[in-house]
């Protein structure tokens, strides 16, 4: 049975690797529509390749640049228009959301209302809007299944689980790039360092979002969502080796995790081919090679990002959105050398101390609060 | 709901740890039936705390005895007649048959064939008989629900899972209270050395088992059976903490493990209110306080006992009979100080050579063969 699927962010590094699926059992699946912000090159090599009836780049002149190159029949669009289209319009049974950041919250409500299963690997779609999409999702009857390592791993150890008699999830986290630096060492560490990342190859917002422990943060709030527990029920735990991907606590004790090396295949077919397995193109984990595995206590101080990040889920709102656009802005200003890595907790920090917390907001009401902080983030000198 | 349980060997580890799990939420739990061998004091005092309508001993003798101290209403039965009264002739729904040795195989299909479920700790069960005991259950639609820590781990590890897509199954091996210890350093080892495990405080049979390997070859036999996966699929795994306690990997390479503290009554409980969990009284596992987990390659010319077991398992018929026997008559003597701690080796490795395989056995020839291993290896002279 071929499942068509569309993918949201098919050049970065969750899309290369969903169409790296695709092209490993091609009888399997059939690519529906493809979007793919300013790697116009990737994008017309991907059509070329998967044939997909819908391709959407940034702008309209990359639209009109791709329009040259793509077969015949795929219809291409640009801008938010294109993401909807790609989203919503086809007949993809299942919409990976493999794009960065919060211009993903609208058209993942779009393939929602069109009756989509969505592959979710943009997790600022729950941080954000997460009352809004799960609402969504359950009115619509529509599955919500995790791409992210970690929530895969929390997913598949759920299996024929009851909700009720969860303890805890916890969370692991590698600690980024810097995990072995004390807070003093962070002083002036450069980009290039931040985006050294021990285990996994990701793209750069994302990498730096671990050297920081946003991205965790992002994580512990997606966790809350996706598997409608409270925050006193979510834990991160520091496992350098990134080979326990994340694990549930039942209340019998009995603790259920799921392992694997490194390799974003695994998650992201699982979602694709959720209930069954088959065989994937990674390598087994060898447990005896790796020889042994490592945890320590989450350490606040050291991540306060972490902390943060807690906090705002906890007060729950427009406090998480404004927690994620603060980041984002923060992130591509250390990427351009504005900031300082240390200061991009001193951003999320000072916006969230500004904002006032809007309880239950609408998408509108997101939008503002998320437009707010993006300018607090961008006009914030040191 | 209270669930009617019976319990072969109640007066032992993992009997007396049954009965802990009783005690502790006595509102789930009614205990209909104990047997208890030889320790009558214990089974007095278990009698009078949990009103059986049924007790049994090892001994005329001691029934005589024991029929003095217990509740009036309690029948008292002992030998071969008093373990199958106990396993099926009352009212229990599940029956838990943690008696140690070949003895459990009567008495736990006889409980199969009255239509109640089975808490299997006995895995000599199994081993002896794997191929009778799995059709009884099959044609009464009757669960083989694993207690041992490791069984049970790849038991949930299956949970909401597809057989077909299982890879293989990683049983755990903490290596045993001589797990530092190279061949030559086992010349002269005493039994008190070989009683000292490292992380489970277990009886005095399966301690040595730990220390020579064959308690992993009964588990490995006793896997291929409960989960009906051929030996290619089973592989074991050293792993010293003993808090990963089995694990199943996927056919898309996904691996899932269950962990916890080294206690046995999460799995006994696991056992006795599946598909339910409820709270156990075990402390919570803290992976930062431990801080390291260690996995090492199974060697198979340190223990060739396990090797014997994979081997004996392949050749199947009455070889794993004979595996067993020999094994149990050898740590017997070895307890006993008739022979050091290698000449359990020795001894099996004489029975198995000089045994004559017989393909699917009847009840009756498994008798016939374990008698004759046990002869074998009391008689064997070094």
């Amino acid at each position: 049975m071929t499942k068509r699927i569309a993918i949201l962010g098919s050049t970065g590094s969750i899309g290369t690797q969903t169409l790296d699926i695709v092209a490993n059992a091609p009888e399997r699946f059939q690519v529906e529509a493809i979007s793919g912000g300013y790697n116009s090159k990737l994008l017309i090599e991907q059509a070329k390749q998967f044939q997909p009836k819908i391709v959407s780049v940034a702008t309209k002149e990359l639209a009109a640049e791709v329009a040259l190159h793509v077969p015949s029949q795929t219809k291409v669009y640009y801008g938010e228009e294109g993401l909807l289209e790609v989203a919503a319009s086809t007949e993809a049974e299942l919409l990976v959301t493999a794009l960065v950041g919060s211009q993903g919250l609208k058209p993942t409500l779009a393939a929602i209302e069109a009756g989509k299963q969505i592959g979710l690997a943009n997790k600022e779609t729950l941080v954000s809007a997460g009352h809004i999409v799960t609402e969504a999702a359950r009115t619509k009857g529509v599955a919500l299944l995790p791409v992210d390592s970690e929530h895969s791993a929390i997913f598949q150890c759920l299996n024929g689980e009851k909700r009720a008699e969860v303890a805890k999830l916890i969370i692991t986290a590698s600690g980024g790039s810097f995990r072995d630096r004390t807070r003093e060492e962070l002083v002036g560490v450069t980009v290039e360092q931040a985006l050294a990342h021990p285990n996994w190859s990701m793209g750069a917002k994302i990498t730096i979002d671990s050297a920081t422990m946003v991205n965790k943060g992002l994580e512990v709030i997606e966790a809350r969502w996706l598997f409608d527990l409270p925050y006193d029920q979510i834990e991160v735990l520091i496992h350098p080796e990134s080979v326990i991907h994340s694990m549930v606590e039942f209340v019998d004790r009995s603790v259920m995790a799921q392992l694997g090396n490194p390799d974003m295949r695994v998650p992201i077919q699982y979602a694709l081919t959720y209930p069954d397995r088959f065989q994937t193109p990674t390598i087994p984990l060898k447990l005896a090679a790796i020889g042994k595995l490592h945890f320590r206590e989450m350490d606040y101080e050291r991540y306060p990002c972490l902390r943060m990040a807690f906090e705002s889920g906890r007060q729950g709102g427009t406090t998480p959105t404004v927690y994620n656009a603060a980041n984002e802005v923060a992130v591509a200003r250390f990427l351009k050398g504005e900031i300082t890595f240390l200061q991009i907790e001193q951003v999320i920090e000072g916006a969230l101390q500004k904002h006032e917390s809007f309880a239950n907001p609408n998408l509108a009401l997101i939008e503002e609060q998320d437009a707010w902080a993006r300018a607090f983030a961008a006009a914030i000198r040191f």
